[in-house]
């Protein structure tokens, strides 16, 4: 049992879905050519190109730090800068590997009390320096959904994207949850992205249920050019391509992606639901994804930890608890059961 | 069928052998922590300190070109220099991933016949120039079997280690095919690593029969000093890291990465003994592992391909042969059987 | 006249002081062996080995940007992070050298007031992480004095130097203007350096008098290992060096880079003592060393600029004046004058 | 004499000439801007403008060293290569710097007898790999004259850069002793560069007769877009820029670039002259700058060593000497007198 509660710790703990799973089993078939050029890879990037509607560039890489990273660093050279939140994942928790991939491009931090990054905190980061002593604002990024579990809206990408124009700057989606933001939008994925005015988007194939991979998006083609290369010598090809290409075709066909990013979003508003009105009890962020975070005194937390369940407390002191498509609705009502019991004898 | 000939093109084309897959299978029950801190990576490192009779450090990355540029640029700093053989694959396909990882440090090539390095010209190259104006020589880097797929004996991995001690050199190990070196020197892995000099091993588990990943093992401990923190950052540390590790305890704990690599060697000797004796055919290097090299006329080489059979031509103009956990014998016998058909045309 | 009174901008704007430029030209008399090895670069070392009191290791280097990145790079690896205050010269002018130069090393940047680091900063930032997804805290460097003006007492630096040894951190000093805290504090060199805990420094010989150049001293001379090699990569080794290094003779062996220092301090104290009593100009920092910030209304550096007078603004929105070895003290007299009479009609 | 008679072991050991110290001089009345928004820096670029007939962008670097990387990293992403003769500097002396500013650019290496890069070799290189796993040329750098002292034609560069259109290759020109190279052919130095297809040249101030200081010149314009953050970045802007500007002005408004250069190739030819034709001697190169290297028995150098005369040897182990603007006929006459009594006691 320990091993099932401390589940909604991350939705990195989940493991492979079936539908991914499937698909490497089918693609273990006898032998393939290396390095992509075989059929899967390329049947999984037009599933991206039916996806998106749109005739863009697909690279596979192993994870999303690499993804990003390596995206990042195609839309700048060692002197820019890039901007982003100060929740944004590339600057809180990659060690340093944007910088690294970029041989020393700058993230300027806006400060965010949500995560989430504004039209004004752009143009004002951007606008704030224009010398050489430092660093040139080439590229914003953007978590969709954010750090925080929420989304930004058809209406909020563009509005961004429109001053990423004004001042010259590209745009880069990190989705390493990109399913939920579609999930949660209800809209079509070519609606927050390249409509929408983004140029590169990571879509995250781990927190999707694959065992490891993410896809690089280019809808601005022109910036992919020698992408290809890029990964290859910063040790993101993989030899045996297929069996990373070939679960996005397994999710991306029979429609799971979006399907287990439903049923992820549907858990974390099953629980922000049945705990919502605790006493003592307050939600940090709006519930918009696959993540609840939940302000509780210290003595709730201890007695959840007592109870064997685990959970990250690294913003702002709130329990994170994350779903994935393994979620199980049985466990969040047990973690329902026992939020509220610590919320009372708390308050007792 | 033309998916079948194909395979011996590289020992890359093969999929994934049962042994990984089971382990993969079995770990893909329920949840567990991310990012290493699970039973079955703790448990495939202890496979690694079992196997080579010693308290190694054992890190997982996704491929060789990381594997080996991670630990290159753990042994350099950006002025050292890393002395190789010209056709070490480092040098040649890679794409400049040392040089990236390590942030320049060059690549020091002694011109060999065969792809072996040996102390003289470790030693030539080494005391060439010892100004700074050149980089300074730090690593020793030798493939093992090499890309000729020679073996370097226990004898000659020692004699190397000497002069790396002489000289103040760390002395690498990329062992792509390390699985093969053993099977093809039926020696303790113990004996052709740390026991005979060598600091760091990249030991490979894609051309074992995994779908990806490779270990990185420091017998030198001091040397993995923050080497998670380099892996991280560098894109090279997996989240669902379980099936990273996972087949790894598959490979070695049934005994499989030895079996496999024997059965690829023994295909290799079957082919070379199949065609060594044919007039105008020329084994351009002792087999001694899963690699045929073989020097033919034109004629014969275009006779193979409107045959079907796919190999490249990279080293040397000869084809090359490779074997893998999964090459069947009797395709194997059709290859010769089409060889020395091929060959006996040519000469009528 | 408009040349003379832009001077007070920034103390770059001074010229070649006589010393640096007597010894310059005794150095151009016939020719030297090249790249370091001549009479005049072992004198400045030495010369600096008498000052410090101690066996230190001396680099010479062409600018501050390149001599504070190398010797932070020395000090780190690329997945290491760098703690330093809000107001650093390193995190806010220099374009993201110290992340070129380490290939990605994460400046961690403690928010301060006035530009002082404090060991609690230091402690808090030191210790707010402890996992691999973010840059393992390494060196800690303190500007000597602050870009703000101040100096850090001797006691002060010992207390960083104290945190920074139980938290495993090296201590760097950027010695952009060392001699002004030097002069400041009317104690040794060795005192506010190596006694105090220092590891490295970078002393400024641009804003001492000379054209161009810095050095690099290691005080644990360990950490020196291979510098020049380090050096020579990055584009710092001066093929001329002796017109790098002859200048700091003629600085160090005449007294004239503390003469100097105290004539520019004793010029921001006159400028200090003259406005300070004005009406509604407030000192926004104790004046400590050449500089100088005033908070006015936006009427008098508007009639500032009138006259004439050029500075800029990037600190808080307050005027900076800054002096230098040739600053004239009439002039200074002149800019009194100026700010009391503009006070006095912002006021009327 | 000592001192005397070492300075034609390399041009590097010259002072500063007259007209360089004269503009520094005069560039150090009074204060001004710093980092290069000062007139002497527009005057210096402007000379450039109208030396090379043509509206160039100009940056100012302090060495060769850096010169050369920061050109080649404009022209170059980290994935990709740059052609070179084996006895390019950039190969054999600058200790991986291209390698560290690009980070990872590797430097293909034509082999040549007498260090000339040619069409021929430059198609084999571009065109011998087309894979993503050895890094795609990008660029041509031929080093002008070569480091044999040997002068590429008008015709020879346009016929380089002739084939560098044809393949999508960038060219540039390590015009260390440009000045050099001019005066030995008495062209434009518009004819050896743009016209003939030359897109960036680093043009050498310090071999010219400056203390300090490289000049990076680019053609096509659109090349050098946020250059000035890439120099700042990399440690390469000055803060009291006219020192490294104004020498310039003196050497380029005098005619003192080419006047020194001739007198540098003439003292070469002088010497190649006097001992041409002394037996068990050879020219290893056309005497066609300011080199002359000299094959000779090991008893002839043995003996020039004792008498005090130094040289390096690192070219195919025969003697080297270089010629400056100071260099003195009548050491060289002394010279040549000791070659032939060497000579003729080594025949004896």
């Amino acid at each position: 049992m320990a091993d099932r509660i401390q589940q909604f710790a991350s939705d990195n703990y989940a493991g492979i879905c079936p539908e991914a799973w499937a698909a490497m089993e089918a693609a273990n078939a006898g032998s393939a050519t290396a390095y992509g050029d075989d059929e899967w890879t390329a049947r999984a990037a037009d599933g991206f190109r039916t996806l998106f509607e749109t005739d863009c560039e697909v690279f596979f890489a192993f994870n999303g730090t690499a993804a990003n990273s390596l995206a990042l660093a195609a839309l700048c050279q060692s002197y820019h800068s890039v901007i982003c939140s100060s929740f944004a994942h590339v600057e809180t928790d990659e060690c340093g590997a944007p910088e690294f991939f970029s041989n020393g491009s700058k993230l300027l931090v806006a400060p965010t009390d949500d995560g989430k990054l504004t039209p004004e905190a752009i143009v004002r980061l951007a606008t704030s320096r224009a010398d050489i002593h430092f660093p040139k604002p080439r590229v914003v990024t953007i978590t969709q959904p954010t750090e925080t579990g929420q989304v930004y809206s058809v209406e909020e990408v563009r509005a961004i994207a429109a001053v990423c124009r004004d001042l010259g700057l590209k745009l880069h989606m990190d989705g390493a949850r990109f399913a939920q933001a579609c999930a949660s939008l209800g809209c079509a994925p070519a609606d927050i992205t390249w409509r929408a005015g983004v140029d590169v988007l990571c879509f995250g194939g781990t927190k999707a249920g694959m065992a490891v991979g993410e896809a690089v998006i280019f809808f601005d083609t022109a910036l992919a050019a020698d992408f290809d290369y890029r990964c290859k010598q910063a040790g993101q090809l993989a030899s045996k391509m297929r069996f990373l290409s070939a679960p996005w075709t397994g999710l991306l066909e029979s429609g799971a992606w979006l399907r287990h990013a439903r049923h992820a979003n549907d858990c974390a508003r099953a629980l922000a639901a049945g705990i919502g009105n605790c006493a003592e009890i307050e939600l940090m962020f709006p519930v918009q994804s696959n993540a609840v975070f939940v302000k509780a005194p210290a003595a709730v937390l201890d007695a959840l930890r007592a109870r064997g369940w685990r959970f990250y407390t690294f913003i702002g002191g709130g329990a994170r608890f994350m779903f994935a498509w393994d979620s199980d609705p049985a466990e969040i009502a047990q973690l329902i059961g026992d939020v509220r019991e610590a919320t009372e004898m708390a308050i007792v």
